[in-house]
């Protein structure tokens, strides 16, 4: 039996003010590919499938019509939980009627904890809930952290496995070991969100929704799929991947990654202003990914975000590197101001900082004048 | 062939303030049994079935529920298309999957017009659409109001027609010869919000929501089934009920209609304060109803809304009516204000026109020095 996992769909998410709906759909459609080329038997999607409770209409569209290629056109069946960015409830809506056709959505967390069959493999779907969620629905006053609420919930579902069969779990936490980025919205306060990942002993796979990397956890049989796209660039650096999954009636696994490419990378680029517009620089490169710029220039720039956009216009975020001695500059400065240098000694200390050029004598002329009637007109008030 | 018309749903409706989703729950089972009793061979709602494009997750759950009953519980096939109130793009998720235990949910208005058969009748499923989405999607630039929206659209739908078989239309409209209540968006501007009922010729039967009524329009196969439950005072005479409807294979129909009944109905109670809280009046009612009051009282009073509320729990709307005498003595007020009359002379008119007291030698003393007091007070800024 072999099934796809893939997780942190995050439709509808805006990156620094873009929605990524089309480069969703593009990379989607690639994993319809991929459906249509291994044949697997399910598709597992282990949670946020959008990026908010209530996503954008777009997402919503681009959901259904993805999931209906998957699990009608292509007739494969697919399961798949809610993560923490979405709504249980929403996502429940119409469960009932998907099941006829073997798309199973488990969006609210209920006390029926029969697992899904699919080949004679059983799947147990735990959408993400919060501890108190947990402690109230199976009145268990002993809940109190994501831990205590993963080891109650798989409690009850060892009740409906039979140990001769293959079971693999699909959930969607905070599984110690796992490295987090910025996109990843921030659960746990003082390793109360962690949930260890030896409670996952009793299956013989465990599907993982949560965190976006593929080498989140290093484990042989818990394991995260990583998200569809990079959603920061904290992930510019991972793979961004979906595993294919064999599975056979032992239990034994074997896992194989498949990386999804979208057109647009997101990634990042460091250099001084000039090298970057430097047709030698950038004629090499795709110049429409996403970009965080890091610039290393020391001295003041004009406009520099409109003057990359020219040459790479998806930059969305700039910033400006600061080298050792440049911050040793800034303490001098704020030394400086302690010590109360004349007016003139600070702007000439903060136009060195600032730029590259000398203060020449014409300049400091210049400010002299610009000082002096500053401080006349502050005199007449 | 028989079904049973309903519209105007409103999940998640706020009257005042209240959520109405428990009293529409009630109804709606009450509407599940007629289903059940009934046994129609479909159930149509015309549009409206949320209040809102994005329900609170209460509705959304309700919806979810009372559609499992009637559709895959007691097997009945149910035509529904969205309405002013819903969106359309939120309502067209997962149709593909519905569809196949015979849940036809139009959310979208798109180019297919083809109609859904049901025990040999056609039900011609037209979303509410705004004629700029019909006159783009028809790429038909005659059309400017919503007559010309639906003339167009009809035009379409009958292309599909086959004249040997019944047919039935299904549209969230303002048609003309109905009459509006408060809790109806208003929608036309200069008329050209509504739809001639002409335009329905074609059908056999056009199962109508958007207005409240089942009495908004007299036309004996054009109908509306009216609203789900009374949404504002100005329904609150209105009859809410659904229609039953048979057709036989030569498109003759029989309507029937059968009131759904809320534990608490929504009126209007007119009387002076003291009446009203007199056992005698109120033992003799639902005082839990959900109250509009009108009081005649024609001085101060103080408090009176939760005098009211000690004896009738849901007043939601508090008024005052003014007799002839008092519009009169209004006016009077007005005009002494024009002739500049002096502080003390105001003070006893507006006094007169609040309460039903004597304006006393005692209470003009007191006056005399408020407004001595006041005045010197003004003086010493």
């Amino acid at each position: 039996m072999k099934f796809i996992h893939t997780a942190d769909w995050h439709l509808g998410k805006l990156v620094h003010g873009i929605y990524m709906t089309e480069q969703q759909r593009e990379v989607l459609l690639q994993f319809v590919n991929l459906v249509e080329e291994e044949k697997p038997d399910a598709v597992v999607i282990a949670g946020d499938l959008y990026d908010r409770s209530v996503p954008p209409t777009e997402a919503v569209e681009l959901l259904d019509e993805i999931l209906y290629k998957i699990n009608v056109e292509l007739k494969t069946p697919v399961v798949a939980i809610s993560g923490n960015h979405d709504s249980a409830e929403r996502l429940s809506f119409g469960t009932s009627w998907y099941r006829q056709s073997r798309l199973f959505i488990k969006g609210k967390l209920t006390n029926d904890f029969t697992p899904v069959h699919i080949e004679g493999v059983n799947f147990h779907l735990i959408p993400y809930a919060e501890p108190g969620i947990v402690r109230q629905l199976l009145q268990d006053d002993s809940v109190h952290s994501h831990h205590d609420a993963m080891k109650a919930l798989i409690g009850e579902v060892e009740k409906h496995m039979d140990s001769s069969e293959p079971h693999v779990f699909v959930g969607h936490a905070f599984v110690l070991g796992g490295k987090t980025s910025d996109s990843e919205r921030t659960l746990s306060v003082g390793g109360s969100g962690c949930v260890g990942s030896e409670l996952f002993d009793p299956f013989h796979y465990t599907a993982l929704g949560h965190l976006h990397s593929p080498d989140a956890i290093k484990h042989d049989k818990v394991k995260y799929s990583g998200s569809l796209l990079k959603y920061s660039f904290s992930e510019a650096r991972q793979r961004k991947a979906v595993s294919i999954v064999e599975i056979d009636s032992n239990g034994s696994i074997s896992v194989e990654e498949r990386s999804l490419t979208p057109k647009q990378d997101m990634r990042e680029i460091e250099g001084h202003l000039e090298e970057l517009l430097d047709p030698g620089f950038f004629q090499a490169q795709k110049t429409d990914d996403f970009l965080k710029v890091i610039l290393r220039d020391q001295g003041a720039l004009i406009d520099p975000i409109n003057k990359l956009r020219q040459v790479y216009p998806n930059v969305l975020h700039l910033e400006r590197k600061m080298e050792q001695q440049d911050l040793r500059m800034r303490e001098d400065y704020t030394t400086a101001r302690d010590e109360k240098k004349s007016e003139l000694e600070l702007f000439e200390q903060f136009y060195n900082d600032m730029t590259t050029s000398d203060f020449t004598e014409e300049k400091r002329q210049i400010m002299v004048s610009v000082i002096e009637k500053a401080k006349r007109e502050d005199g007449k008030k």
